[in-house]
This record gives structure tokens, C-alpha cells and sequence, in this order.
């Protein structure tokens, strides 16, 4: 981890982490992690950001520099010295549970639970809110494109190209990396690619085929400097012109590809295909991109547009309809010093949470399809034939086991979409899969209710 | 700039300028970055991230471990080896022209220009479309809600509490950046606190206040932690009966503040103003939060609710209602080596770019709101009385002059904002300003769509 992500958090997580400190509360905490609610155009969700909260949790540190500007703050001139003396020490020392990366999940699920001295487990709360949000937010977004892809049962590539409009240079990266496990064949983003081990897609823009005095020009010298992968941008000036001239170049036989990049798809991507077959070219693949969501995409194959490969940015890479998941960080139970256990829930009007540190419980069809999930106590027994989701991460302060490499994520995330009931995979659905909750949860949370 | 942010960046920045290289291809190129098309749901945008852009130009390196990363990829295998000797002696050149950080701008003008050798103007692309967009996108979020908090006249503070849902930690910190610049009064997020001097707010979550076996008993050892910094949220379980709670307690004549984050703020704050009045409690100030926006924000001024200061989290620090700008960075001419210009643009349908290095030109009314803007190309003279808004930032590898301070940005910010026509700072408008063209520019423009 950078170790300047440290201060990347709420203030309150050290206001409280410095109060308990001072009355020096022993107790230990779990916190759950969950969304709240279901997004109305989201019909499950794609647990992601695991090996970033984990790096976080591992390597999390307080420099002497943090520390000193800590000390400085004027709300914190009251906090003894012993306090930052903790900070400078502080190392993670509880457990994490989760889902694994790539997991289907539903609102009110827990994704990822710690249980750790009161301090260490409140002080993640923010950085781990925040990584989980953008990677879960993109991955679920690019599950439904890929779907839309491929909607006619026939496999059409996915490259990721948002990083321009990500949120941040570091929203880019995050946004490559989740939409690669949810089934992007890679991105633009050459970070993504030299970090994770994502290929790496890109050739030419606009700009390339203006700088030179004809188009004929540009793509001859681009196929002079990258022999065995010209792919050409053909809308600059006009489309159609741009296609038949491409059919005429020296080095046609060579051509990998052409990109779409504006006006109607589904009309240039059949002529451009035509006029690419009658001339023989039938190697060249057309890619397209342009302000592409899952829906478009969708129609675009249904309307059996001749398109390849999508490349897909702003929408993907910031989830544009739907841009914040409600995952919430909320405390679930104590245990103080004579382990004894405490429920904890708080009963705000809508914001309402169910105490204890639970388990999903997931069971299939016959078919291998999810056919419901019971949210339950973490200590009761499976049901039958139950797959308990929350595994563990982390036991006390150290990884549990090693985690999975990226291609095992990918892979494993594409197993699991397909066990999604197809009417959960349809784009446009308000229907989701309501968890449900076992007995003694249900009792519990009444028996919590403040009378 | 951290120097890991230097291949944040598309992969075809890297493959043109390669191709650059390659050809031996000696112009000088100028893009200028500006925002396609106005939101619907905006009618003014504010220009930020500059200070972020302006680091990275300065100071973007490529490793030897980035070299090598390079090197290995397929695509790059048929380029020599000079190339990548070009990138590890890479080193910007070039002119940057910008609006100042936080001054208002339009649908097509262009907030930054870049003139420098084709390789070195081509591959800032990504970085700057990146910043530039996540914290224009804030910063203009902000300026609605700041305006909002102040819709009767009276000063009300707004702070970013956004760092949980922002698109990860960076983004968290560069819309903690862009909120203040747009005049909230500070952020939650401490790195930013740290790292820009920005005020920092926060005291406890819900889960201090459950971590305790009852409200008063947590507001006790807050404050005991906190003598002078207690502000108390007061929604856990029952909102009214915690502040019938909080009017009892021992330390309430040092009670500073108490936060309300669920329910029906209108009603709430009203009952829990009554309360603290009753008891003699007016200095106890009310600050609310829980998915606040600038219409919800206005519609609980427009009603009276007395509540003194709002926590603004996921709306802004994502932009919910338009997450991503349309910002694009377009070529728009070239000089050669003999210094004939070429004018440049695209032509595709919906994207169709202006050619020629511009100037924005703004003229304002006799009370000083801003009347028009003219868009001319930046040989042209100055309109009479009117201002240039670009003005120059880098020259020649080197900054032009210091950058203002955060304070003066957000200064000048404010003191813009106060020059926009009121029916530009309504909330719920469809108005914008339309930029108009000089003569010149549009003879230009004319003269340059292909035959």
C-alpha cells in the first residue's frame, strides 16, 4: 500500500478511535460491511475491492508525519501524548471474513466483516467503504455490458477505455481492474496493465489521423510503425469516404481492425462490413465505441450490428446511471473483557440494521442456479446443502491464506454469473433476490429493539 | 506527482507517440481540453484540477521499471529501441495556457491548452482529462450546494463528507480539494486536511454512540475525550428522545453542536431547536446530514428548518445526478517546421471540433455579471473591454509564474460565483450561457471542413 493512503479517511475514525483510547475501552468489535439498498437498476451485485481492503488492513501505518499533523489539529489538543504513541504502533491485529472477489451478492448481505480490537476495526471504515464501493460499483456495471455483449449467445469482446472520465487517475485503475474480473478481455489503461497483468488495448486517435495532411497518410505510417497491429480510427472526417479508401491501401491485407467512434452504429458498422467483405477483407474486425452502455450495446447486437470488440468507458468506468452503491460499515456486536457478547444495531428512521455477526447461506437448484440466500448468525449451523459465503481473510493480523490471483478471480467470477437465474442477467428488471434471514437473527433483532 | 501516476494514461498516447517517433514526425501541436456539451442539469461549470494537472506535466518521468513494463508488451515489440530511450529522457517542453482554477466556464471553451512537440502534447491526454474532469465535476456539485445552504441569504456552512462513496481514496481527497475551492467550509477526509491545509470536520458515527451500554453514557465520555469539541449525533435510536437526553446532561452548557443524519430534517430540527431553546440551550448549533443534495438542501431552507450547518457526502463527492463531464482534448492545429500553421478538427457527427488555437474573450455588465463570452482565436486582438480568460501557466517546460494558494483560488472562486447572473445560479434551470465565435473563428472553421 502507499503508505500516504493512511490519512485517506473520515477525521471521526480518529476522534473515536483517540476516545476510546482515553477511557480506554477494551472491547472487541465487529463491524459488517453491506449495501443498504438494492440499486432500482441493478439486480445483483459484484463484490470487488478485496485485495485493496486487505493491502489497507495489512499494511495500514501512522507516520511520524501523520502523526505530527494529527498532533497539530486543534481538535486533538486535548488528546494525551499516549494516544499518538498508539498510532505510531499501530498494527492490525483482528480478523477479516468475506465474500471472495467476484462473489453475487444482494442488498443487506455483509461482504466483508471485521472483528478486531473496537479501535483497529473502527479506523478502516472509511478507506475500506471507499475501495470496495468503486470496484464493486464497476464490476457490476461491467458484468451486465459484457452480458449485453453477448446477448445473443455469441461471444463479442469488452475492452475497458474510461479511464479519462474515471474519477481520478486511481478511479481509472480501480475501474480497469474491476471490470477485467467481470469479463472485460482488458483496458486501455496502461497502469492497469503493468500492475494487475491486464492486457492492454489502444492504437490511434482522432488527433493522429489529423496531424498528417490525408487520412491515406496516417494509417500508412501507422501501419509502418506497428506492422502487426493496425487497427484504424475511421470517423474522423466521414465514415463511409474513410472505409473506402482503407479498402484501396497497399498494406490492406495486414489490417486487424477499424473503429466505429460516432454516428449510427448499427447502420456504418453494416456498411463498413460490406464494403470490407466485397473488397475481401474479411479478416478486418470493427470495433466500436462512443458513449456505450449495456443498452446500446443490447440493442446493437439484437439489431445484428457486425461489431466485434465494444470498447466502453465513461458509462462503465463510472457507473454513470447509477454512481454510489449505499455500502455502509456498521457494527454489528461487542465482546468485552469477560467475552461476553453484545448486539448492536441502530434503529434510525430508513437506516434501520440487524445486530450480530452474521453468514450467508447460499442455495442452488438442481441446475446449479441461486435459489435463495438466508442471512443468518455466524455461529449457527449451515443449512443444508448451504454454501456459507464469508470466508476467512485475515486471523488475527495475518492473511489466512494466500488470495487469488486475478485470473483466478476472472474466472471464478464467470462460474458464478453464470449461476445467476436468467431473469436476474435481464438488463432492464426491477427484480432482485431478497435475502431472507433465519429464526434467531429475526428474534435477536426484536429482542434489540430499545423499549 | 507520484511518480507511479506516469502510466496512468490510455496505451495509445504511448503507441502514437511511438509512431511519432517512429516517422520522425517534427511538429508542434496544440490541444485544448473543454467540455463538449453543458449537463442538462447545470447551467455553469467551474474549471478545476489545474494545480493536479500542472504537477503532472511538470514533473511526469517514465521509470526504468516502466521502460522495461513497455518494452515487454506485444504491441511494442516491432518499435526500436530509441524510443524507449526518448521516454526515460522524456521531459515536458512545451506551453500550457489555463484558466485560472475556479473560474466559471461553458459548453466549448476551452479550459486548457497545451502547445508542445506532437509526442509530449499527446501523451498528457488521460492525466488531464482525468483530474480536470473529477474535480470540475465537484467543484460545480459544490457551488450548487454551497449556493443552496445560502439560498435566503443567510451563511450557512457546507462540508464534504463524501470520502466513503467517492470513487475511491484519491478521489475522495481531490472532491475534498474541489468542495473547498467551490466554498465549503472544509472536508472529513484528514489527508486532504494534511496534504492541502484544508479545514478537517468530524467527531462520531453511530457506532460510538452503540458501543456504550446507553446514549447518555456515550455523550458523557465523548465529551470527557472531547471537553471542547462536542458535537453529538442524536439519531441512533430515537431522535426526540435523545435530545430530551441531551438537555440533562452535566456538561450541556459546553455542548457545541448536535447532528442530526435520518429522518424528516424539516420536522427534526424544528422539534430539536424548540428543545435546546427550552433549555436554554442556544448556542447549540444543528447540523444535519444523510444523503443531502442541493434541492433537498434548499427545499429545507425554503422551509425554515433551523439547521446551522450541512454534511454533504455521496451527491457531491460523486456528482450523483451527472457523474462525468463530457470533457474531450482535441487537436487544433499543428505548426511545422517552417512554421506554416495547420488548422485542425474532427468531423465526425455530434463531435465535430473547432480549429485553432483560442482565447475566450468575457465581457461582463456595469454591475459586473458576466454578459457574454466570445470565443476567438488567441492571435486575435481583444474585443474592447473585454477580459481573456486564458492566460499562460507553463512556458517552456517551466511555470510561468507561482500558482495561487488554495485560500486565494477559493477566494477568487467565491468572488466569481458572486459575477454569475442570478438566473445562472438557480438551481432547476435548463439556462446556459452560449458562448458566441468571433468572425474570424468561424471563417476558419468553415474554411477547414473537408471537401
Amino acid at each position: 500500500m502507499n503508505p500516504s493512503n493512511s490519512l485517506k479517511i473520515d477525521l471521526y475514525e480518529l476522534t473515536m478511535a483517540a476516545g476510546y483510547f482515553h477511557h480506554n475501552v477494551g472491547l472487541t468489535a465487529a463491524f459488517e460491511l453491506s449495501c443498504h439498498t438494492m440499486p432500482e437498476n441493478r439486480s445483483f451485485l459484484i463484490a470487488c475491492g478485496l485485495e485493496q481492503a486487505v493491502d489497507y488492513i495489512l499494511n495500514l501505518r501512522f507516520s511520524e508525519e501523520d502523526v505530527r499533523y494529527l498532533k497539530g489539529l486543534p481538535v486533538f489538543k486535548t488528546v494525551k501524548a499516549d494516544f499518538f504513541e498508539y498510532l505510531r504502533q499501530f498494527r492490525f491485529s483482528g480478523d477479516v471474513w468475506a465474500m471472495p472477489e467476484g462473489e453475487i451478492f444482494f442488498a443487506r448481505e455483509p461482504i466483508l466483516q471485521v472483528e478486531a480490537p473496537i479501535i483497529e476495526a473502527q479506523i478502516l471504515e472509511t478507506y475500506l467503504l471507499s475501495v470496495m464501493n468503486i470496484e464493486s460499483l464497476v464490476a457490476t456495471k461491467a458484468a451486465r455490458v459484457v452480458a449485453a455483449a453477448c446477448s445473443d449467445g455469441r461471444e463479442r469482446g469488452v475492452v475497458d477505455f474510461g479511464s479519462r472520465r474515471a474519477h481520478g487517475p486511481e478511479a481509472g485503475v480501480l475501474a480497469a481492474r474491476a471490470a477485467y474480473i467481470a469479463g472485460a478481455l482488458g483496458t486501455s489503461n496502461v497502469f492497469a496493465g503493468k500492475n494487475f497483468g491486464i492486457p492492454v488495448y489502444g492504437t490511434i486517435a482522432h488527433s493522429w489521423v489529423e496531424a498528417f495532411d490525408s487520412e491515406e497518410e496516417s494509417f500508412e505510417k501507422y501501419h509502418r510503425a506497428f506492422p502487426e497491429n493496425t487497427i484504424l480510427l475511421i470517423d474522423t472526417y466521414d465514415t463511409i469516404e474513410c472505409i473506402q479508401k482503407i479498402v484501396r491501401v497497399s498494406f490492406k491485407d495486414k489490417l486487424k481492425g477499424v473503429r466505429l467512434d460516432s454516428g449510427d452504429l448499427k447502420t456504418l458498422s453494416k456498411k463498413v462490413r460490406e464494403i470490407l467483405d466485397g473488397a475481401g477483407l474479411k479478416q478486418v474486425k470493427i470495433l466500436a465505441s462512443g458513449n456505450l452502455n449495456e443498452y446500446k450495446i443490447a440493442d446493437l447486437v439484437k439489431a445484428g450490428a457486425p461489431i466485434d470488440l465494444f470498447g466502453v468507458g465513461t458509462d462503465m468506468a463510472t457507473s454513470r446511471d447509477y454512481p454510489a452503491l449505499d455500502l455502509t460499515y456498521k457494527l454489528v456486536q461487542t465482546t468485552d473483557a469477560k467475552a461476553r457478547v453484545h448486539y448492536k444495531a441502530k434503529y434510525s428512521p430508513q437506516k434501520t440494521t440487524i445486530p450480530g455477526k452474521k453468514q450467508i447461506f447460499r442455495r442452488r437448484d438442481k441446475d446449479g442456479f441461486i435459489k435463495e440466500d438466508i442471512i443468518g448468525l455466524s455461529v449457527e449451523d449451515n443449512p443444508q446443502k448451504a454454501q456459507p459465503l464469508l470466508r476467512p481473510v485475515i486471523r488475527k493480523g495475518t492473511l489466512a491464506g494466500p488470495l487469488p490471483s486475478l485470473e483466478e478471480i476472472r474466472r471464478d467470477t464467470r462460474r458464478r454469473l453464470s449461476g445467476l437465474p436468467p431473469s436476474l442477467l435481464r438488463l432492464d428488471t426491477g427484480v432482485s433476490l431478497n435475502p431472507g434471514y433465519t429464526e434467531k437473527i429475526l428474534e435477536l433483532t426484536k429482542a434489540n429493539v430499545p423499549s
